[in-house]
């Protein structure tokens, strides 16, 4: 298809941010469409262009997908980011569900009383490094590639990278127990699709700030 | 492969549920083995048999599978319960994951407080007639055909299903407003696998009760 991708959501990283990495990674130009008001809410609800009413949702070879989950795997799909089998596939989604667990911990963050948000970042970190990081540690080491699965890019690196770098702005040394993970870090991180990405002038999104939240506040909760 | 699959969790419905219809859906004979204490659970953990130290799990073909999802996405696929191509899957993704969203309402509310079960229930009602069935709806009037995608049975039509009669459980005339839906899901409970997993005598699992709860408390929260 000749047009490219647009997507649709607030100037931020919430529930969009991993579509943008992926994309990225894939190489996919892509344009946004930022949602500021309820309004303009209101107008892709009302055009029937949300499934199920909500954001995330992008416009792609002529159709309006929705559910980061959807959105991530035909993305995947499309662009040879999800396995060369089965076998493979099922691995990249357990390693990209288990992910996707941790990361929704960074995206609710924001959105904490200010109390809890210091109580959650420890348990952010209690479960990156207990739960997810040491499961992925031992297969890098296991098998000595750069890539988690099949020694080739799939959308569990991509996902991994994303909540790695996201985690150590506010834990700088979480990796510190993961040598391996260090490493393919600073690989992927140098993948040139990726590298771009994290340079600056790139669609990659800031930490969440004030701004980002009363966005989020006005489109979707006012 | 010869042998059956084995699915580790709590007797009762959870995030096992859908697993166990899809299973069911799809003509496969499983085993269960049932988490009753924190030392099972433990021993599963020690033991290397949780991917990230969680259930529900599931032993098949070789494999030691975790994620709800990813579960899903493995049986759909191997039964051809996920489309014809990728324009199909997408669809099909997108409707799972839709169902999954109220579904989890459905898993969540055991666990809330009494006093706020009763509101959860008036929430999962209008997430259901407003967000989601008008969706299903219209889907099933535009095209005539008994099924959500590509007329036949997929993962989509199993999880729709499995969230309409437990959504019945609780609100009696749910469907009242969606005569297709009516049909659709009389039309499903009785294809012979799902009707045959309708019955009693069957492993499809009882609504949540007082042990039911009791068990989860003492695996997971003790």
């Amino acid at each position: 298809m000749a047009s490219r991708p647009k997507l649709h959501y607030p100037n931020g990283r919430g529930r969009m941010e991993s579509v943008r990495w992926v994309l990225a990674a894939a190489g996919v130009e892509f344009d946004e469409e930022f949602l500021e008001t309820k309004e303009q809410l209101q107008k892709l609800q009302d055009g029937d262009h949300l499934l199920f009413q909500q954001v995330p949702m992008v416009e792609i070879d002529g159709m309006k997908l929705v559910q980061t989950r959807s959105i991530l795997h035909y993305i995947a799909e499309k662009h040879q980011l999800f396995g060369r089998d089965l076998k493979e596939r099922t691995l990249i989604d357990m390693y990209v569900e288990g992910t996707l667990d941790l990361l929704e911990l960074l995206i609710m963050h924001p959105f904490l009383k200010p109390d809890d948000q210091q109580k959650e970042v420890a348990n952010m970190a209690q479960k990156a490094t207990i739960r997810y990081f040491p499961v992925f540690e031992k297969v890098l080491r296991s098998h000595g590639q750069t890539f988690l699965v099949g020694n080739q890019l799939s959308l569990a690196d991509v996902i991994l990278l994303q909540t790695i770098l996201a985690l150590e702005e506010k834990i700088p040394n979480i990796l510190s127990a993961f040598p391996f993970l260090q490493e393919y870090s600073v690989k992927l991180s140098n993948i040139p699709t990726i590298k771009r990405f994290l340079e600056p002038g790139s669609k990659k999104k800031p930490p969440p700030d004030e701004i980002y939240l009363r966005t989020v506040y006005n489109v979707f909760m006012l």
